[in-house]
């Protein structure tokens, strides 16, 4: 039966349709326990169909971690406005990095959970996304202290400092937000919307750098 | 050889060493491709002692984050003056945390890149020790926000992504601090030290939370 449907449907489309089974799969399972009957059957096609058209677990994984981190950063990217502001700009960036992680939380379970430790191709991939979305953090970090007329009053490495601690501030929040515990907070069933913690992290960071741009600092004494 | 030098010390010890070499070469290898042969050589001992101390490769891993969680929140509560005011308190924490990861980047790699995705049981003990992380530093951004005469300004849902976001940032950091890609920024062989990246984080949270306690909101339309 497999077979015969597998001849109707487009290569492309059952490949996405095998991915899509994947991410589910990895996600809920890791990559060790997560099985390639499972995949198959979640996809609708048969085993050897799989390895036909993807090769490997190996390659299957990879192909999921290329997608999705590719998705992930074509979210935040089509969210930003690139003539705004710098607050503007990252308020736009973070939103759209919620909303994307709310609405794909196998995805994000793959890339920020599992995709780290399978060994150099995989965490290598995962890498240079994180890097490219820091780099862009850390940018808009420095634009605001220049806006803020404060250039040089935030050294290079206090920015690049910020950029790391704003980027895991968001990982966390998202893993936080699509997780039972904030439902626990929110009321059963409910989660945080891609807006409120977009809002929670701007308000803290943004009001942060302010006063750091401002020339305040917390001190062990005061 | 390894089994004469064997007999003249005691397991108790010779278990840390194994441990010790485990830590290393799994921060350095990951899970899969660490080789009990390389753990076995790194401890100076023979692979039939690992195995008849610690059993498998698995239980080698799970004793291996079980003893680096249990260090991690030792020196993190150890650092906290438990009497001090809310901020004092979060600055003495996330000073010990930097420390105590500076000091040992191969135990931290492994709590942070390798234990989450090897299945149910190492996942659980590292979620486990986050979550106490967490729990404290929610507490104290609670009580900062009831010191500074702000409670209910800040809402519960709001303080609970703000623990997590500052945890977030934290281990972030943690892990730039101890990347070649922080040597970039301090020049060559140099890291931030552990007081500097404290107080990085602790200036642009605390300053954050200062501002959003007196009811300052970052608004998308200013």
């Amino acid at each position: 039966m497999g077979a015969v449907k597998s001849k109707r449907v487009p290569r492309a489309v059952r490949e996405q349709q095998m991915l899509d089974a994947a991410v589910r799969t990895f996600a809920r399972r890791g990559y060790r326990a997560a099985s390639m009957d499972e995949i198959a059957e979640g996809a609708g096609v048969s085993k050897p169909l799989v390895y036909l058209y993807l090769n490997s677990k190996d390659e299957l994984f990879s192909a999921v971690i290329r997608r999705e981190a590719a998705a992930l950063v074509a979210a935040v990217t089509a969210a930003v406005e690139p003539e705004a502001p710098a607050d503007r700009q990252l308020w736009s960036g973070l939103t759209g990095f919620f909303a994307h992680t709310a609405a794909y939380p196998d995805g994000w379970a793959v890339l920020h959970q599992q995709a780290r430790t399978h060994g150099e191709p995989f965490a290598l991939e995962v890498a240079a996304m994180r890097a490219e979305i820091v780099e862009f953090v850390t940018d808009l970090i420095g634009a605001a202290a220049k806006e803020a007329g404060c250039a040089g009053e935030l050294a290079d490495r206090e920015v690049a400092g910020l950029g790391h601690a704003l980027v895991g501030a968001a990982e966390s929040l998202a893993e936080w937000a699509n997780s039972p515990a904030a439902s626990g907070v929110y009321g059963a069933g409910e989660r945080p919307s891609a807006k409120d913690t977009a809002a929670t992290l701007m308000n803290f960071a943004w009001a942060g750098l302010g006063r750091m741009t401002d020339g305040e600092r917390w001190s062990p004494g005061g």
